[in-house]
């Protein structure tokens, strides 16, 4: 019995479901555009094989290891690497037995559709695990692993990945990149630039992280004007090797647009390291407004990820660090929040802002009245918690009737889970497709218009909105 | 082919669908109670005929222009005067031009409805605009609006309204009201007391507008006593123009319940100049204080639009004013806020105050449970941003079960496009009978019960909430 | 003709419908496991009959008579009790009958549900009250209560309840569930530790509270030590009479961990009288913190419901009190709100916390994402205002694809109306049924496994949650 339900997602109702699915076929074979992700350059820069099932669907994947932690699986026993000296597992198949034995627990989650697409269409199993199958699908898909149709690059071509984006820090130097295009392999893998660890005050080494980048560009970044140059010159560098966009995570959305000597005299106190809570917050906040502006120079896209309270449980981040799924999204204000952004930048033409966020009540109320007044702005897809079907669901039925779907920026993947790709476009494919599908039915939209968007969401506004030629 | 599918809105499942349009089919011809609106009085007054497509469908409908302005159309360049002396387009064929063009752009949207249903059922055309027939579709419409058929009044029949209302200022002399008493048309138009000008100290003028409010009403309006005295006037002769109802437009729900020492005080120092934003904050909160207590002895009902942060873009404000779509909803709170109104007058079963919202979180959370208490309150209908398909769903989905049906207000077009009446409440009828036969279908709620409420929603709620006879 | 549909609630589609139904069958005779509610151990002590139909049906459940109260009938006209010597109506038949013309009022409410399943099934009723057959109805149901069929313990037995929780204060002496455990009666009647009253020190009469407490004790509950083991004393008492569960009615979610001499201090200040509202809040938070820690000492399940604006209305609260559905939920927070608590204990695997929430913006935002990480957190059904067939789907849909199915804690009925105990349940079984049957006709989860996880949800996860054997 195939894992995944060849009409997933489609309404129910015979004749929505038949234009749904006519609607999805006419754009499943589209190439992927993967404008914003996490995966790691170097997979495709060195080719190896992936190491072992563990390693592929359970260690990176933190919508996978949270689940297991919360009904009680302790995060070292999921082989996560830790920032002190406990015990870690370190037997992947342990690890992977651990997850088998509570697969259940992603009963109606998308990270079940997910591992399900990828455990089909990827690794043609025809069983979900469980305790008793654990030890025999490990094998199975180790031995997959080995073979050469499932390194890196070819998945990438089996996945009809047309541009997959990658994201960087400010002093990354990019090596991997270099390596890729060193290789002559066709697949394009590009950068973004993304300089939180040089732009948030708050930050782990924020001070000694400026310091290398005055090294790295021969800028004085501890002036304000070297310090913006620096940014201009890793602009210029990231684009080098196809950066189209730029990409801040921050706390809130919070932004200013201060004087030329108001925003000295803050970054001045932020290098002095004697700032407080809200410094750091209004120097974030003016470095979206000079990032806006910088893109205003040299056309890279700017993505706003605002929202997320990182890091919740102290005991887990003293113990493993970052992105260990103790992420919570919080309350975010957008409308006061991007006032002085988009008083300076906001209704340039040419310019593209992409927001996202994790809090869902701005939708109607905030993000689409935004967008569909300011010619600078553009919703990014659901993010993170919220790219699902349901979530998908409730962001076009709450942004479209007021930002229409022309104000929107095609679908994001934003994985570090690599076999996750295609089953994330998929669902995003089929969900758009099920939407479009309920708004020709009931009189919303013409048939002939609804293929036309189904196009552009699964292509060409993800291609428009990051300047990707 | 019709512009408009017949079943549009319906749900799909057919025994679903045909009881919507069972129910639909009951109130669909009953006479439109338009109790809230801003359509010009003058029009009714004069019975010019409308001048152009543009200035009938583009220029005065912010809905329209500003998802055109959202994808780089400069406002100048859509005729939309301006406050400085930069250029404005003065051709109205090369605006409807631009719009046309750009019609893509409402694909899913509720203007795309709204506007379809005009050009197919008031104008009788059979095709879309496109750039294509841009000009075509300009002079037939041109045309049409040229036959008497097509003035204001006759409209006004053919639309079938039993009753509008228009919205006026504290200082308006309602000239254009008197002037259609005086002409002996039977249409009924009535006016509402809006006195936010004089109301809110943070308006354009404040000072200078308290001023003529004391020379309109011959109260002395620089004391808190006067000032009163004059509202109540004020209220005393739009009555005699018709209106039923007070509107307020304030940036939040606050409310206030001082005594009077303390209410005369804050007016002193408002009208001193030397006031706080949080002194302006309050002096609103007392005047919808005040407000209620004035409807006890008049009878008015109370409308408060709250959550509005008006003239987000400073640019836009300041190259042209207020009302140019760039007013965007914000996070409300109207629990704490409408406590001292509702201890003051919340007890009354004879006062009626309308709630709006554009902060759909408070639906289920604040307005369901205060309406479903206080004898005072109703709920308005979804408004603005919100007035649409999915926008009625929401409301209704997240009201009934805690407020009922009979703590609602009916329906309100809110407007400012004449020719979008009549489609606006269309689809409140046809929402509202897809959302009943939902429940009927599911056994909530019994078949005949239904086609009483669907009565109740698409007319005798307005008229009982508007105190309309 | 009946009531109730037999497939309320059910998807409309016929496929999706008769998985809903079969889903619904496997589930519909499980045992009533009510882990959390109000109703009053006397009547199980005592087993008296129910007095009048008033007093079953409107007088006890705020939900019907805040409807009526909403629609201008004062509370005194419907029999509540009064704080001051106003009149109060004392004729049963004369509540009914004002209930029985408006009940119209209750179209498409979970009220009208629940009423006409108790009308239909558990009274033999076979019309809703109108005021055409108020007094006939009031009849025939005053008739049946006089059946010793009818009688609190027969009820409970023919509701099939397996376990009933109440709910008392911590200065209760639990004579009622002594008396209970002394009748030699079977039925399963425990209690639930809620000690409000002492914990919060803007409780009416608090000071005199802890006073009482500690006499009750014989602990010095004027010293933190005293206070502190007075709880765990009571926490002890509770378990003899069968509670497995605290319960916390906060304002907010507010949480705090301080140091044992930040506590003794704070606990100082509270009990000197001369504290502010800002130290109550941190102290109901610290009492949360220490609540969890017995916790994980004596295994009780922490129940949190957060986020009631209580006794809304001055003048209500002034002359009925608490309790009359003046209570209005607000806007709550949990991110920033449960950290201190959660750094404390969230991490411990054999802890059970379950949150609550009247705000339905943090259950995709905010719960959903804490209970899918941290072990010691479940979410608790969809609470008061929405505890309903759209608000158990919007639950449903905004927390599965994130926290799952087994970080939940099956259904509460949470009710001081026992009638409407079997039919709350019922609503919860069919909403499920109905959530699953769309889950499993969309691909997203397997039809086996549905039936697996309707038993949870119906039964199993109340029982793990609450520790009940």
């Amino acid at each position: 019995m195939p894992l995944t339900d060849p009409d997933r997602l489609f309404p129910v109702d015979p004749r929505q479901r038949d234009l749904a699915r006519s609607l999805y076929d006419s754009v499943a074979d589209l190439p992927i555009i993967s404008p914003h992700g996490h995966c790691d350059p170097r997979w495709f820069a060195e080719n190896e094989r992936f190491p072992n099932p563990a390693e592929l669907f359970v260690i990176p994947d933190h919508y996978v290891f949270r689940m297991l932690v919360s009904q009680g699986v302790p995060l070292a026993d999921l082989g996560i690497a830790r920032n002190d000296d406990g015990a870690v597992e370190t037997d992947p198949r342990a690890i992977w037995r651990r997850f088998a034995e509570r697969y259940h627990l992603f009963r109606g989650t998308p990270s079940a559709m997910w591992l399900e697409h990828s455990f089909e269409h990827v690794l043609g199993l025809d069983e979900v695990p469980s305790g008793d199958n654990a030890d025999a699908l490990y094998d199975v898909i180790d031995e997959k692993l080995g073979q050469d149709a499932f390194r890196p690059r070819a998945l990438f071509e089996t996945f009809n990945i047309e541009l997959l984006a990658t994201t960087e820090g400010a002093l990354d130097d990019l090596r991997w990149h270099q390596g890729i295009a060193d290789s002559g392999w066709a697949g394009r893998v590009v950068t973004t630039y993304r300089p939180d660890a040089v732009v948030d005050p708050e930050f782990e080494g924020f001070a000694d992280n400026v310091a290398a980048f005055g090294a790295l560009t021969g800028e004085d970044t501890a002036t304000w004007v070297g310090y913006l140059a620096a940014h201009r010159q890793r602009r210029a560098f990231f684009k080098t090797h196809g950066a189209t966009a730029t990409d801040h995570g921050h706390p809130t959305a919070h932004t200013e647009n201060l004087s030329r000597s108001e925003a000295e005299a803050l970054f001045g106190t932020i290098m002095s390291g004697a700032f407080t809570a809200h410094d750091a917050e209004r120097f974030r906040g003016q470095m979206l407004t000079e990032m806006g502006r910088m893109s205003l120079d040299d056309g890279l896209t700017l993505q706003i990820h605002a929202g997320s309270r990182r890091n919740h449980s102290a005991d887990v981040f003293a113990q493993f660090g970052r992105d260990k799924g103790f992420d919570i999204p919080g309350r975010t204000d957008y409308v006061a929040a991007l006032k002085p952004l988009l008083d300076a930048v906001g209704m340039e033409p040419d310019l593209t802002i992409i927001l996202f966020t994790l809090d869902e009540t701005v939708y109607a109320r905030e993000l689409a009245p935004l967008a569909g007044a300011y010619p600078a702005l553009k919703l990014g897809p659901p993010w993170w918690f919220h790219d699902s079907f349901e979530g998908i669901k409730r962001f076009r039925e709450q942004t479209t009737e007021t930002a229409g779907f022309y104000n929107t920026a095609g679908f994001n993947d934003d994985t570090r889970a690599f076999c996750s790709i295609p089953a994330r476009h998929d669902v995003s494919r089929r969900s758009d497709s099920a939407y479009l599908s309920t708004l020709v039915t009931t009189g919303r939209l013409r048939e002939a218009d609804a293929f036309e968007v189904a196009q552009d969401l699964a292509y060409g506004l993800a291609k428009s909105a990051y300047n990707i030629d």
